[in-house]
């Protein structure tokens, strides 16, 4: 079969890998129908993941058709279609049962080291039982609301994240830090909790018009300390919820800035940027926490997808472009570049 | 009258300065009759506190006497006995409706700047109604009770802000990083809320013995990496709530190296060492909460002192040390050497 494999900084290449198998008893084999890039994937396509190795399959978002079973698994069969949350967790230890998938004792992630990654034609699927959620057979054949359901995968469970942690609630006065497809997401779960006013921030016509679509109030398209002073002085001292959807030093200097005192700090973004840019004297002075990390979006696929298949939730206007699978360096290239969003991959 | 003031690193005086008088008709001045000598003192005193200035009164911890009131106060009268949080506020803003009292919009800290200290003979006491709580008058010739009562003005509060920060609850597994007054607070604190394991950090016998008296069930004498794996292992993968009661680089690393996936460091100990040492790629990986900051102590008085006053709760085994006035410097010098763990001041 076909899939991505990286090689180094920008050198992503579509290449023929053995097919997967049946390894351990609780795996699945799933035919990829739908793949995503995502903005975390540039961290390796920058040569800001150190610990990426030449060789390693690409990419962590994905649905399909299971193609077989092991022995063990017990909720799915052969042609069911199904949606991956970005890793993989045997949904029965203690971390699981406290909505921390990505913490499970028998978990991992989709791509990197030993395991396939979803932008290819098929993957092995290790924990299949407590990972892989089937997808009802009504919306097999419905592409919009396939599409509808792939950002369940990552973004939109992960914007969700933010938007929980930051504890938005209805009446919340919130900022999203970020214009990527995460942070548009961020937007969207604020909204759908009920937040009153939704701040975001960026100068890209075309990602602030989706982010109004998706419930943003206001527009801040200032940086760093200018955008901070501004986001203080609309609300009159700073949003109670600030949803990090970046990573960088600057969107963790951008948040720690603005939140309201006594307010939170949901973030998500992958923190490359280490802890430099935390403005932790002003978050300890004016109680300010910082919650999230690593999106558990197993745990919220149920809740999610509900909204979803009731036609009450969309997020698939982050995509604005999608390609086959020889297309995805140059989804790759584009999303670096900023010229796209997110890339859809059908392969 | 007498008070201490600030000259240099290593140098604090008790001199003659102005007595203090009614400014504002919102101001109390109050005769001293109990203070403290605070672990955050060291900061100034060690010269890490940078933004200290020669001639600032010094000391954050006090009770005493009414001695007057402004025309404004209408809770208070001259000769009612009262207590005081390490910050003042005005009681009705949103921070202080929020309890976020220490993030007021007319609030301040005692001590620095123009600001009367608490150690010292008396002290102008801004927003009075809204800071100080009274003391029942059946305590006021109860040294012992005073002694037990002294803490809420900062450290047993300060304590159990980590506590609830952290999230402890009836069976929490705890870990508490800080042999100091703080951190001997935090495990009576963590006890009080029904913590089922307390693990104390520490090699100096006389603090760990406190820390045992006070709830402790187990105690790390390692250091650093060696303290992180032994707390890991003995918890079989960190304890859910880790109280943090120090703030430098070295304590922020060891809280977030070993806090459990999904659980949560409640941080009290003023962040001098900046944010370097939190393992934010760890904290991220695991969704491990960052909550607390500097304790909004008022907000907790009202509870923590009806227990006091019920016999239910006593922190006054910190003070392993009392000094008149003129004992203060000394006193500084001790705390500094670690030959005291918190001095009592009886002006």
């Amino acid at each position: 079969m076909k899939a991505t494999v990286y090689y180094a900084a920008g050198d992503v290449r579509v290449e023929n890998v053995p097919d997967p198998v049946i390894v351990d008893p609780t795996d699945a084999v799933v035919r990829i129908t739908h793949a995503c890039i995502c903005g975390s994937d540039l961290w390796f396509y920058r040569g800001e993941a150190k610990a990426w190795k030449p060789g390693w399959r690409t990419g962590h978002e994905w649905m399909g058709i299971v193609d077989a079973v092991g022995a063990g698994v017990t909720s799915l069969k052969k042609g069911d279609r199904v949606l991956a949350p970005f890793a993989f967790s045997d949904g029965s230890c203690e971390f699981c049962h406290k909505s921390v998938q990505t913490s499970c004792s028998n978990g991992g992630y989709w791509g990197g080291g030993d395991n396939d990654g979803g932008q290819g034609e098929a993957i092995r699927a290790p924990q299949a039982d407590g990972t892989l959620v089937k997808i009802p057979d009504n919306a097999a054949n419905d592409p919009a609301l396939l599409k509808a359901i792939l950002p369940l995968t990552d973004v939109l469970g992960t914007g969700h994240h933010a938007a929980v942690s930051a504890g938005v609630t209805k009446d919340s006065t919130v900022a999203v830090v970020g214009d990527g497809a995460v942070g548009l997401c961020a937007v969207l779960a604020a909204k759908r909790l009920g937040a009153q006013r939704i701040i975001a921030f960026g100068r890209h016509a075309a990602r602030l018009d989706v982010a109004k679509r998706f419930g943003a109030t206001d527009v801040i398209t200032e940086r760093g300390e200018e955008a901070i002073g501004k986001a203080l002085a609309m609300t009159n001292g700073g949003p109670e919820c600030v949803l990090e959807c970046v990573g960088s030093e600057g969107s963790m200097a951008m948040a720690s800035g603005m939140a309201r005192p006594g307010g939170t700090i949901g973030y998500v973004g992958v923190p490359y940027g280490s802890a430099k840019g935390l403005n932790l004297s002003r978050m300890f002075g004016e109680n300010i926490a910082l919650r999230g990390g690593v999106a558990p979006v197993r745990a919220y696929i149920p809740e999610l997808l509900a909204d979803v298949l009731a036609g009450k939730l969309d997020a698939s206007p982050v995509f604005d472009l999608c390609v086959e699978l020889d297309g995805v360096p140059g989804g790759y290239a584009k999303m670096d570049a900023r010229t796209a969003i997110k890339v859809m991959v059908t392969p």
